[in-house]
């Protein structure tokens, strides 16, 4: 690069950063005469800053530039459509939100016939925004400058929270000072006060027509840790719009806020040796040689048989497309699947009191999985082999920020087998072939408050496709007025565990449904195959045995011969095949999702929650594909009534033979809290697998080389150890 | 060590290495005038020496003395088993057979009080010998060199066969000249042949009063993967004792034996670079300052917070027992699994025809699962931080042999999170604390001729153990005429999958029962319990909310109250707690077994292979301790009726509640093959977990450290590469 253009781009990249660095917080705190946010509380203060702060460290942006048709927006591309968007008479106003601004993906099409060294479909952004509480979905052309579409919703529900409603509603009940003489009188300090905004749900009366949130309160006096103390039963019911308390339920006055002893869990503050477990000696995953993957222009990954965009967003947290795997006979590229991603969260808890009954969570289109993803933690959240992506996402005023580290890439080998056989004592040959597995992961790790979920997607050279979802982080409890089980009459039920003196960890779910996209050898002609596995009695004289299991294969022909609930009893495969395209010897070419981690919602399907959850009234269900359907709550879920799920979209009973078709699996998880989740929860993790089945001739990691000792590493302690 | 004393060791261990070496061979090959084995067969002669051959660069086990009073029986113990039993006059016959020596395990009680230091309590041989065909189970004492118990076995079958059982076997067809002429009729050479002795299972006829085994075979020609060359249809039924064949069913002659083309899986024999699958660089766990466990006399495991006793068995490959876990808060030891081993497996075939119906193996007391656990691959089988555990075993004549390096150790680091918390954007707090999970695994591969199970169990310092099994090896294929699907009636059924031309990979399940002897804090005061999750519906007016799921606790009176059929639609816990013990806020402390790896047997309960394996007719058991009931298929499982199972036991309905119990859970496998199976299987894994439920006070890994740049290991790449 020549001096003077050198010169230029720096002064360029420098204006912005210190343009970005000083922009306004979109935010203005309310205050009242009782408390002043921003000059007491470190909850306050140390949040707003916190997301528009260009990280430490962090990779430049300014210079990013979209490479492939998914790449997500970069900074430049999201300032030009807060210009354009701005450009529009009644986007300009004061109080408008953009909710959500991301990459408008291009048609299926488009994006499957584009090759690299091609132009780039146009860039289009798909803009959520909302202005005198009127939503509006927009299609903006960035080259052009025009909205091509815009689009009023025509469902239910409100739009993604923006950060902003989020950190609004923690303070805003601040203004009232019945709220605040409530706090003061069960001796919490209003400095020391922690607020979540707890997203409705929907119960068909005060939630309508206006965005509501609920807020309660911890205290953070003596520990961080200020979820393992609540203010149980003080519940404020917001306007998020107007920030105006609509309501404040007030219960719960007698029950005490439990104890901070024993609750902070940051390495610097416990107290070092006061248990015996053998500390451990260092261990790591090694490769001196470096990765075996690559990153193409940041997105692109290529690790052994696969290639796969890889890109944060902001709402799904991780979204993979276009994978594919090598076939090693033929070494083409073949496709497996268009797209891959966490579509919703559903996370009820079992307790219909007045302060729990609308815990309900929807992650995902209520908060943003994404957007709560937070910088992983290198060496601890990843192995040190790790590389980090970062997201670039968009505050309510469309201002770009940066997430860094939000994503990451690792090959891991955990000591396990990839294939063996020795010969045994029997035939006595000398033949022992075993291979080391190797797989590839991504991951993120998003916090919605008090829970951390760790996504992974491992990829393994055998063309498996293993999604897994950990649970850690800390429980949302209740305060009771109990400290010992031997004071609860045997008639009472308490809707959980009593974890420690006054606390109560809540029986709840989690479910997390996937969309995928499979396409077999292409989006053409894919099907959804039930391989059934019934017991087939033997007739009179036919055998010695009475009874064998037979396989009978059932072609789906509509969504409804494709909504599944799992059976022990009655047990299936499910494979998506190509129904155009055969093996060698004349199976069918596919791939089997291999269920996981199956827990199902038990709730009623009339219950509110469940009615807007109803894409978890099955574990799997098989949609024809639809760029519209990609979210299983629907489009706009906050509040919303549960008219555009995925339950409803699968009863219109569409065909989906021979079509482009989409998978959903919704992983589940039943949790009853117990004493070792407290004050944090060691991770609990399920998992699923996508599975090739006669989708490649033979066994495809036949040739993996087993490993020798002239491979290895030659490693000596750190120098400080 | 003085010079003379070491001269005078060595002296004796050169002796016992040059007797060892030299010993007789115990079997004695059956020739024939067609076929000379021991000549021509590299099939027969690779196997006569090989068990009872002393492995290359082995640890000398001529010295060890136990030190533990579950240690396994030493060589030299094992040499006085076999002059005791040689010294009673009915033993010393000719065709007298040792079919199992193990260690009889001193009572619980004992070991229980047995402290390090202590004397051992008397070291007991369990023998079990057949002399003119009757099963005599004796209790040895080697000190005192008494038979101190005899007993003949009262139920049906017979036991364990001996590694000469299953290697005359499958020379003795030979002795045939029916069976060498239709083996020559089928165009292969009868010194390319290969078979497999296969258990007939029991149904009721031929199998009745005679050891009968079923002996089948496979072409070596063109390639070790003997197993894809079936020559199909011909089995003949055995004798087991005289050798002399009952009958020959010649079935099939019009099929072809499959092609050995792309069979051969041995990394030397395959065609590099034949395809293009990215080579991985190095990658490897690196402990620099060692690992973090020890193991104490051989066998006493000590790990983090660990501590456990390990051993080989010939019979359930692994045993582990006095697991106990060091209690965070008190420093103490605490029990918690008294023994935990695979008792049995399950694997039938879904094929009813003359030549299939049979296979209904139960390798554990058919074939000894640690009989065929061959020694693992270092680098491959186990990561090179792995420490290896022979095994002492003894042949049919009472000879003891070393199968070494039949168990790993190592600790594992998949780039894990034991547990983790971020605050998000909403709190803005500057907190993330993360901890990396590192395992302790404990592993073996056991080769039952073509399968190959991995067994682990992996321990973490969360206080949860975790039983997985590894599916990989070879399938049992089926030749078949036809080379394409489209050549196949549409109604014929083919009881499996097509994998290549003529070979069809047939349907057939995996079950694995593990016992589990929990002692929860001691063996006293233990019971069951069921947390059921009821839906529970609202009252008109009390909730916004439907339902909820409500906790249900279920302590089982007895035994059929802890059958337990897995239902996702009526899910729960299954806690086995000690009903004497409440934590501080009065939960009872325990432990619960979280289900995976879940597929249920559906054949006819009348079946008689499930007669046999009525085992697997619930997925969880519990019953009373008793150290008699150790085998869920039985003591003696070969050609048994089903007399002495699991099942059996369980019908008593004897109390279980505040008792010493013990849990069954079986892993169950569907496996339909595909043709990613062929030659050679990418492995499948399923595990479960044995989990603290309020067990310990609170998260027992709170104080871990996090992974610091400091700790971790300075690699190089190796020199090569």
């Amino acid at each position: 690069m020549e001096g003077k253009n050198l010169f230029f781009l720096v002064s360029i990249i420098l204006l912005l950063i210190f343009t970005f660095l000083n922009l306004p917080s979109p935010l203005s705190h309310t205050t009242d005469q009782l408390f002043d946010c921003t000059t007491y509380s470190p909850w306050c203060s140390s949040k707003k800053p916190f997301f528009l702060r260009q990280p430490e460290n962090s990779k430049n942006h300014y210079a990013d530039f979209p490479n492939h048709p998914l790449d997500p927006l970069t900074i430049g591309e999201i300032q030009k459509v807060k210009k354009i968007v701005n450009s529009i008479a009644e986007f300009r106003i004061k109080g408008c939100v953009l909710h959500s601004v991301v990459l408008e993906e291009p048609e299926k099409e488009v994006v499957l016939n584009w090759r690299k060294g091609h132009r780039l479909p146009p860039r289009k952004a798909a803009v959520v925004a909302r202005a005198l509480g009127v939503v509006h979905v927009l299609s903006v052309d960035i080259e052009t400058g025009r909205v091509t579409r815009r689009e009023t919703g025509s469902y239910s529900g409100y739009p993604i929270l923006t950060i902003e409603d989020m950190i609004t509603a923690t303070s805003a009940p601040l203004a009232s000072s019945d709220f605040n003489r409530s706090i003061i009188q069960r001796g919490v300090d209003l400095a020391d006060l922690a607020c979540l905004p707890i997203s409705t749900g929907w119960y068909g009366k005060i939630e309508e027509k206006r965005r509501v949130i609920k807020v309660q309160c911890y205290t953070l006096k003596d520990t961080i840790n200020f979820y393992m103390r609540p203010i149980e039963g003080l519940t404020v019911l917001l306007d998020l719009d107007t920030q105006q308390v609509i309501e404040i339920i007030d219960e719960g006055k007698s029950i005490p806020i439990p104890k901070a002893a024993n609750t902070d869990y940051r390495f610097s503050r416990i107290k070092k040796n006061t248990q015996k477990i053998n500390l451990l000696k260092p261990i790591s995953i090694e490769q001196p040689n470096g990765p075996s993957f690559t990153i193409e222009n940041n997105h692109l990954v290529k690790w052994a048989n696969w290639e796969f965009h890889l890109k944060p967003d902001p709402r799904a947290g991780v979204i993979i497309s276009r994978a594919m795997v090598q076939d090693p006979d033929t070494g083409k590229m073949r496709n497996v699947m268009y797209k891959g991603f966490t579509s919703e969260l559903f996370v009820p808890y079992m307790d219909p009191s007045d302060a729990w009954y609308f815990k309900t969570y929807m992650d995902a289109g209520e908060y943003g999985f994404g957007l709560q993803a937070m910088p992983l933690d290198p060496l601890n959240d990843c192995p040190r082999n790790a590389y980090y992506m970062d997201g670039v996402f968009v505050a309510a005023d469309g201002t770009p920020y940066v997430r860094s580290n939000m994503i990451c890439v690792f090959e891991r080998y955990a000591g396990d087998i990839g294939w063996r056989h020795a010969e045994c004592p029997i035939t006595g040959l000398p033949i022992r072939e075993v291979r080391p597995k190797v797989t590839l992961v991504v991951r993120m790790a998003a916090s919605v408050a008090n829970y951390d979920y760790i996504v992974d997607w491992e990829f393994q050279n055998d063309g498996l496709i293993r999604p897994k979802v950990g649970l850690s982080g800390i429980l949302m409890v209740k305060g009771s007025p109990y400290v010992n089980m031997n004071q609860v009459n045997q008639n009472e039920y308490l809707y959980g565990t009593l974890l420690s003196e006054n606390i109560i960890g809540v029986i709840h779910d989690h479910y997390v449904t996937f969309h995928l996209d499979m396409d077999i050898d292409g989006p053409s002609n894919n099907s959804f195959v039930k391989v059934n596995l019934q017991k087939e009695m033997t007739s009179s004289g036919e055998s010695p045995r009475r009874s064998y299991l037979k396989a009978v294969r059932n072609v789906a022909k509509t969504e409804k011969d494709a909504q599944i609930k799992l059976k022990l009893y009655d047990p299936s495969e499910f494979h998506v095949i190509n129904s155009n395209k055969k093996s060698r010897v004349g199976n069918p070419v596919g791939y089997k999702v291999v269920p996981g981690g199956t827990a199902a919602s038990l709730l009623d399907h009339d219950d509110p929650p469940q009615k807007r959850a109803a894409f978890t009234n099955n574990q799997i269900w098989v949609t024809p594909y639809n760029e519209s359907e990609q979210w299983a709550a629907g489009l706009f879920v906050y509040q919303s009534q549960g008219d555009d799920t995925l339950a409803v979209w699968s009863d219109r009973d569409r065909a989906i033979e021979n079509k482009d078709i989409v998978l959903w699996y919704t992983l589940g998880f039943h949790h009853i809290p117990c004493q070792e989740d407290f004050p944090i929860m060691p991770t609990v993790s399920s998992s699923f697998e996508i599975k090739p089945v006669n989708f490649f001739e033979s066994n495809p990691i036949l040739n993996i080389p087993p490993n020798s000792p002239k491979d290895l590493p030659i490693c000596k302690a750190a120098a400080s150890a």
